[in-house]
């Protein structure tokens, strides 16, 4: 992947940290965020979409937020210098906050709270999307889905990573469940017409994934009116206040982006504060279960624990993925084959 | 409502602004946080649990952030001041987050969450809560219902006020199925075995409400997984650094509290942001509705519109309130029926 990025006219610091990215994703088992972003990646770089090498400016600034200017680069690269930047201003001034104008996609959100929590901080982070949310009551995709993420450092537990969409699910599970010929649960869609339905294939205009995704039904919000008031506090925090664009303006590709750390120490001690978080993680893990259940599993553990599988065992490509990032390399003319063997 | 808290031992302020709590909850049709609550502050305050008079002082301090003791007071009073303080240092810093120790119960959210938004600022409000909703895949409540608010200004158009438990429903709604004999959707609660139910009854412990409120089985947060999360972030961010407790820890009636405010102007001009929130909600307001669907109706919306008709109809009080709030007049002094016949 560093290697086609690298062919692509990616500079170093663009090849490391997205091909970075885009592995640790697929590590978590969140595939949808790995290495089957890589063609689309490469098709914005080619459509001018994403713009190798650009450089990040400072917009605006304050002693705890800042406006930066991705300049179409990398979503992961702006990203990335939006969270040192929040982490440095909260670790001066107790708190960071810290939007990205001209952002592609950030891809995990979760990595970027992962970075907040290894400092120690709390990380907030919203990506407004482009749309394929209904508003609770509506039948027009206008709001993306929307993910924000939460990282919370823990004493000797692991941090608690909490990132999700507020749409019911991500879109990428209805795609499984179309091309695994599965149907939905009620509540995950609603169809053109804007009827309730457990097809997955109601989601999508012909022809449908994996050759085109275009949405024609709509993505429902989750638990209604709730997840509803969630997709507009992403789309405004992380949509309007960044220039982005929110209500359905989001560009393809675009996140609105916003990251905000907090520095613990600004209301208790490090050490109490790591105490309480480790006492709260033991006691959810040894809480009586109901029944059916087999474990209580905490916010990003699947995760955690999908990654440690899948060091040991390795990361399974889809056969059509796999073929997608063997044809970009060829394109670009990258010895895949000769990289894997050695 | 004031004269029984002044006839109590409530300061001036503290009466005034705890009654104007209550009735404007009533007026917004949060009936659960209204005129319902005057019995149990009144017993609080005679239990010692709720200060009257007491004084708020700040503990920690930063440009951007401080840590407020309540001291007990009245919840509703700490985070008037917390807000304030928020207020305070945005305007002059861009952001503020204050947290507030020995915090009684701080009543609707949704009350500091406009009063930021009237500031033309972004607020954001978290309060931990004493146990009731089970962790997802659990069946013992470890969590409180664990609400939270974001209140974001608009231009022409009304705020947007999204308040919201993190839990499926508010107890409250359980309690009232309850009363008026109904049953409830799978997925609010599940019985003291673990069970999902749709008998409110099972969430209780006899003697039923309204003769006690006493937790047996255990609510269920919104959305699996998702809503397990957001009850996390709730608990730690308001009840961990706030040092009022978390994960079970937080004590009957008081609430941990993170009031957050961001000022708009730190990323983008104020008539901008207007214009982009004014269209949001115009463009949420004329999209096609789903079949079956009235009109889409946008966090706070329903709530300002009971506020209006309530203003022209009053304000319905079920008779076992009003019996209640009688008996404590009566336990005062206070002329509750002079005062209305006035």
């Amino acid at each position: 992947m560093y290697s086609i990025l690298k062919a692509t006219g990616s500079t170093e610091e663009e090849a490391a940290f997205v091909s970075e990215s885009l592995i640790q994703a697929n590590l978590y088992g969140v595939d949808s965020h790995g290495l089957a972003n890589l063609k689309p990646y490469i098709s914005a770089i080619e459509s001018g979409k994403i713009k190798c090498g650009a450089q990040i400016k400072v917009l605006q600034e304050s002693a705890s937020t800042a406006l930066i200017d991705g300049n179409w680069g990398f979503g992961q690269i702006s990203c990335k210098k939006a969270t040192e930047i929040a982490i440095n201003k909260a670790e001066k001034n107790m708190v960071g906050v810290v939007g990205i104008s001209h952002c592609n996609h950030i891809g995990r959100l979760g990595l970027y709270a992962e970075m907040i929590a290894k400092k120690d901080m709390i990380g907030l982070i919203y990506a407004a999307s482009d749309p394929s949310v209904a508003p609770h009551g509506g039948m027009k995709p206008m709001f993306g889905t929307n993910p924000f993420s939460y990282g919370f450092p823990a004493g000797k537990e692991q941090p608690i990573i909490i990132d999700f969409a507020t749409a019911a699910v991500a879109e990428g599970k209805i795609r499984a469940a179309l091309a695994g010929g599965e149907k939905i649960p009620l509540g995950w869609i609603i169809d053109k017409n804007g009827n309730p339905t457990t097809n997955p294939a109601d989601l999508y205009e012909p022809p449908l994934p994996p050759i085109q995704i275009k949405i024609l039904g709509a993505q429902l919000p989750i638990g209604g009116y709730k997840g509803f008031g969630l997709a507009i506090a992403v789309d405004i925090i992380g949509g309007a206040l960044t220039n982005t664009g929110c209500d359905g303006d989001v560009p393809e590709f675009a996140n609105g982006t916003m990251v905000q750390a907090l520095n613990i120490e600004a209301f208790c001690p490090l050490e109490e504060y790591r105490k309480r978080v480790d006492k709260l993680i033991r006691d959810v893990k040894s809480a009586p279960i109901a029944p059916g259940v087999k474990e209580i599993m905490l916010p990003g553990e699947p995760e955690t624990r999908t990654r440690e599988e899948r060091l040991k065992s390795g990361i399974p490509v889809p056969e059509i993925t796999w073929k997608a990032t063997l044809d970009i390399a060829k394109k670009y003319g990258v010895d895949v084959e000769g990289i894997l063997s050695k």
